[in-house]
């Protein structure tokens, strides 16, 4: 498989058997704290794709999206000094409320750096959690500067939205429930953006079902891990705007290693697949999802992933949808 | 409790535990041809109306909505002879194309009698269910002289969408799966249309939790089993118009005894409550439920109903949106 070879050009390779250790150790960790989400299939879907369909609904989880398994593991591993004096983390999304709300429930503080130009809804998402919002320009050297000055003034943890071992094992247990529940599945899908996700997610599938194919789905104007797989390092990111908005992060050394070892496959989906895709889920299977979730149902509406017959699990990462994206699928 | 004042004036008082065995009956025949659907939680929901919520997710279901439930029951329950000679439903919604699809599975013929003003989106999806499709005027006499026709014609077996043991039963397997998952709810909440859904439902958690406050939820503007259940018999339906169009029917002779003698209170909801709950849903709980699904959602959202520190059941009946309630919600 693509995946061996692949790994052979990543190094060191990581254990797969200590990663999985880890996330059994955080799903022990978060589970009285994050939804044990459903499992949802669609017949509606399976005749679409010729195959059977199961999708993991982590837009059902609190928060709306899978971002509170990694944050809750890296919170709730501080040590009892660590807590005292809190964490910052920098996002423009999901992982803002994430932290904020891991926080809350640890009963430490917050800092969240977020752009200026966030969502009014995403802004008082994260307040409402009550974090305290430090607004900064809206790139991400401005993010990670601020994020940086305030860690240093205020002797905060940084919670990276990926690059963190604890947030990547928090991630891998959405996965690890799903394998739990359905051990024979073919395929599994999840999207990539600083592959967080997409490495705990291959970990945990890769351990409990080794012959697993487990494939990564990008935006194509967001192909930066999509390039960097195939080079077998890490390339730039892509200035070309994407309606996926939380997948414009770029991969880490860390992620990457993940990914040439545990992953089969990494594919693009054409910008203009996007919403069609948000929508037949809307319409067909009852559930809201949001743009960077759509990007994984896509390749199966498409045909461009051929399942036929397949097993396929897939992760759905969010559902949180702003009122621009809703008034857009009024028009369709 | 006000239902037992209510089921004096009943006669004859139906038989809890004769229903209750139907429904289990019920389960036993379609469970291998229904989703058990997921029941989904919402910190945000919970804060909001102060109680803890759990929400059945039939908008999840095989075709969208509940109804598959009664009317494979139904169908199950043919003799073999009744099988060979087909089934005939009139429905402008979601019992049309759950009988189609309830007797594709039994391999047996449906016609469905549809006002010729139905969404071209529910018509398309009865005919893809392989049903037969005939058209009729958009008026309730309209729809059951053409029924009675081709049942007369064709020799067929009606199965009405909620004046029917069968069909009543089935319905009672959503509340059944519920309050197996959550033994201990205080309150039950349900939409009311013709009662099929309600009366099920209520004989369900009447049976599995006897203490149990069931409640029906009506829009104000088709407010009928609000009033009839207030009287202790049928009183006509009302006039005016509905953004809940799952809702219009008026109850039955059989329904309102049922509803008479094991539902607490009947809930009207105004007109203009309606999609504001649909959209909460929609944002913050990540679930797409049809209008008629909303109806029991507003009266928690806006305090009308008092379950402060209860554990509340919730059937959330379905997801069948059209592209019209869509473009509404861009416009909010």
């Amino acid at each position: 498989m693509s995946h061996h070879a692949k790994a052979r050009r990543a190094s060191p390779e990581p254990s797969l058997q200590s990663w999985f250790t880890r996330i059994a150790e955080a799903h022990q960790r978060i589970g009285d704290a994050v939804h044990r989400t459903p499992v949802v299939t669609s017949a509606t879907l399976d005749g679409v794709c010729g195959a059977r369909v199961f999708l993991k609904c982590e837009n059902l989880q609190r928060t709306g999206a899978f971002k509170i398994r990694g944050a809750t593991n890296a919170v709730r591993s501080l040590t009892g000094e660590e807590r005292r004096r809190g964490v910052v983390a920098h996002s423009s999304g999901n992982h803002a409320q994430a932290v904020a709300l891991a926080a809350r429930m640890a009963g430490t503080r917050a800092h969240i750096v977020m752009p200026e130009d966030s969502s009014p809804v995403k802004l008082a998402a994260t307040r409402g959690y009550g974090a305290q919002v430090h607004l900064c320009k809206p790139t991400l050297a401005s993010r990670e500067e601020t994020a940086a000055r305030l860690q240093e003034e205020h002797d905060l943890v940084l919670v990276h939205p990926f690059d963190d071992d604890r947030v990547i094992a928090g991630q891998g247990t959405a996965a690890k429930e799903l394998l739990e529940e359905m051990p024979d599945l073919d395929v599994l899908l999840a999207p990539v953006s600083g592959g967080g996700l997409l490495s705990g997610s291959a970990i945990a599938a890769r351990s409990l079902c080794p012959g697993i194919r487990i494939i990564g789905c990008e935006p194509l104007h967001a192909d930066d891990a999509h390039r960097s797989f195939r080079e077998g390092s890490l390339q730039p990111g892509s200035a070309r705007a994407t309606i996926a908005d939380g997948l414009r992060a770029t991969l880490s050394e860390k992620t990457l290693g993940l990914l040439l070892a545990f992953v089969d496959e990494i594919v693009t989906v054409p910008e203009e697949a996007i919403l069609p895709a948000l929508l037949f889920v809307l319409q067909r299977i009852k559930l809201v999802i949001e743009p960077s979730s759509a990007v994984v149902i896509a390749p199966l509406l498409s045909g461009a992933l051929d399942v036929k017959d397949k097993k396929v699990g897939v992760i759905l990462s969010g559902g949180n949808v702003g009122p621009e994206v809703l008034g857009m699928l009024g028009a369709f």
